[in-house]
């Protein structure tokens, strides 16, 4: 385990993407780039009309959501989001997330592990 | 480990206050509470002219700030804080937040652990 504190501006952590149109994330904290431990976490932006698609990954999820409106798919449900909602999302549960507002959707994310290469994704 | 996805609304989890003048906090996870496991988090804020007094605990903490600025004690050091901005504080290191400026400072915090009540803290 790190015994370093470490400071990171969200701005200076360089934007990633995927196959998802619409979405962007900057990685927070992650072992395997960052001298952190136990926690990985990251910013993710959906554009409005983009969507993070359904998927699953066996460690739990925490979201926190920053700014915008949009709706998350959790298992078989679906639910409206807004700035300050929380979700706990265990291992292994579908789930996704689109922007159907106008402005943009931003969330902080967390897992309970040391590095986000142990984050392995399925898309469904 | 809880199976089942969590949803909170920041503004429906209490309020929470303890000997820090200005300060107040949301616990929106945590096991002894809310069907969640492995990450315990909440949103904390600090009125302009508050603080949250030097202390430590065993686990981990990471800091992600929301609004507002301030300036975080990390062991010896001091560093300026504003949105955007996170934080992995070690286990055990005395940290500490004193908001100096003129608008409410918020953060949201995580541990990685399943229940508040293992977080056991040590005033300095």
């Amino acid at each position: 385990m790190s015994e370093q504190a470490y400071l990171v501006a969200e701005e200076a952590a360089p934007i990633e993407t995927g196959d998802d149109v619409g979405v962007r994330w900057r990685t927070l904290t992650s072992a395997d780039r960052t001298p952190t431990s136990l926690l990985t976490s990251g910013v993710c932006e959906i554009e409005p009309g983009g969507a993070l698609n359904l998927h699953r990954h066996p460690p739990l999820e925490l979201y926190y959501f920053l700014a915008g409106t949009g709706i998350v798919t959790l298992g078989g449900e679906e639910r409206r989001v807004r700035p300050g909602d929380t979700i706990s999302i265990p291992g292994n549960l579908p789930h996704g997330i689109r922007n159907d507002g106008t402005t943009l959707l931003k969330l902080f994310y967390v897992f309970p592990v040391d590095s986000f290469d142990e984050v392995v994704y399925t898309n469904l």
